[in-house]
Formats: structure tokens, C-alpha cells, sequence
């Protein structure tokens, strides 16, 4: 399956919610969410979008692939930290704009730039004047001063 | 907290990243992305979007709330249906454009408008000539004719 080679939207709503041909919604950019989960135990990993390119090889290959929004380029996650993800299964949803991957991370075992294992580390709460986040005690896996420089 | 009174978004990444401040992220639509799962075992129930609106009311409320691309207005999940969303937990990520929803989801415990307990209901799988999508035997729960009428 060469990149993006996905078939055209179908004109029928029962068609897009229960049938069995893959025609992924790509939005205005060209995209559609990703939800990324862990095959283990199914915590949230990280949120990332995906267009054609990314979507065909993380079918092709079972490696995650995505598009970085701010480098605007294709993106397989992990080749600099080597915390790549094999994908363990892959669903999507009613009307096909959103793709949930079940996968195994390789490495440290850290999705996050920030060396945590999930990039959702922060609960967010409701105080005296409005909302707050608190940490919920997630430390890093790895040092993303040595993995990615000082940038 | 008045709907849409979140701060700004600070200009150091540091603060994004690893403050206590709240500063969700919106896109040029005014959104963030949402993703939705069952508090008791973690299932992934859905992805939609919230405004600056939805997200105060889902704070203050503890049900959520999002906002629907396709009616462009504020929508009280469940209002119809009966299968609200009771927060149980929320969470953001490292740079603030997304929010994880734990919920407990009331009725006929259904988050589709299929009426299926998740909206991913379809494995995405390879065969000879591409992507295909296959059933996981998920069966729905109520009746979408009975709830929502033809439309």
C-alpha cells in the first residue's frame, strides 16, 4: 500500500459507521487524531496526529509513525530516544476521524519528550479561584537533556 | 469560574510544561482535544472537542460537556440519551492541548451514537490489497431509532 492511498470518503453515513472498508477522515490539514495507549495495562500514553504518510507506514511496517505539527514533518516516534512503539492492535472510531493504537514501547519505556512514561502527568483540579494542575508524581525515565540536547 | 477564564499561555515552555498554572491550549478553532475513558477499566470511549465553555462547565459541573463540530454548538453529552459522563478524573498533557476525561458513564452505559458502548468499535487490519475494518462484536445498547428518531 503506497502512502496515502486511502479510499475516497463514501457518500453514505451507514457506509463511513459500519462497513468495512478503511476510508480515514483526514481534516482541513490533512489529519486525523491518534490516541495512543499502552497494550499492557491501556494507560494513556500521548495524543498525536497522523496524515497519510504516517498512517500508511505505521500499517505497513507496525511502527508508529505520526506528523509532527511543529517541525511539520514526518515523524517516527522514538528514533532518537529509542523509545519506538510496536503497534499491537489498531481500532477507529464511528466516523473514522480518530485512530486508537494499543502498543508496546520499546526503550526506556517513555513516551514523553519530557522523559516521563505518559505525557499525561498532571491532574487538573479545581481550587479556591479556578483550576490548577498537580502533579501525580510521575519522574522521568530517561534525561531529555542527554537524549535531545539543550534544545 | 465564568466560561472561557482561563489565563494565558505563558511564554516560557518551562511553565507549560511543569507549572501548576492551567493554560489549555486552544487550536485556531478554539478547541482542545479530548479523550474519553471509562473510569472502571480504562476503555477508550471516545475523542471529541471542547471550547474554552465546555471545558469551565465540565470543571464546574463534573459532567462533561464538549462542543460539536457538526451542530456548532455546546453539547451536553448525554442530554438525549440519558448516557452522561460523570468526571471522575481529568488530566492534561505535557503541552496542554489535550485533556484525558476518567468518567462513569449513567444509562444504558452507551458513548456512541450507535449506540455501542465505545465509539471504536472496528479493528483496523491489513489484507491483500490495504486496510481493512472489522467488527470487534461489540452489539449496541439502545435503540439510536428509538433515541435520536430517523435523522
Amino acid at each position: 500500500m503506497a502512502p496515502n492511498e486511502f479510499p475516497p470518503l463514501p457518500a453514505d453515513k451507514a457506509a463511513l459507521e459500519e462497513g468495512a472498508v478503511f476510508t480515514p477522515r483526514f481534516d482541513a490539514a490533512g489529519l486525523v487524531t491518534a490516541v495512543v495507549t499502552d497494550a499492557e495495562d491501556g494507560v494513556l500514553l500521548m495524543v498525536a496526529h497522523m496524515n497519510g504518510e504516517a498512517l500508511a507506514l505505521t500499517l505497513e511496517t507496525g511502527i508508529a509513525h505520526y506528523w509532527s505539527r511543529s517541525r511539520n514533518s514526518l515523524w517516527k516516534k522514538g528514533e532518537t530516544s529509542g523509545n519506538m512503539q510496536r503497534v499491537v492492535a489498531m481500532k477507529t472510531d464511528c466516523d473514522q476521524d480518530a485512530i486508537w493504537l494499543s502498543v508496546v514501547v520499546g526503550g526506556d519505556r517513555a513516551t514523553c519528550h519530557t522523559g516521563r512514561r505518559s505525557c499525561f502527568y498532571r491532574d487538573v483540579a479545581l481550587s479556591g479561584a479556578g483550576a490548577i494542575l498537580v502533579s501525580d508524581g510521575s519522574e522521568p525515565l530517561f534525561s531529555p537533556h542527554d537524549v535531545y540536547g539543550k534544545s
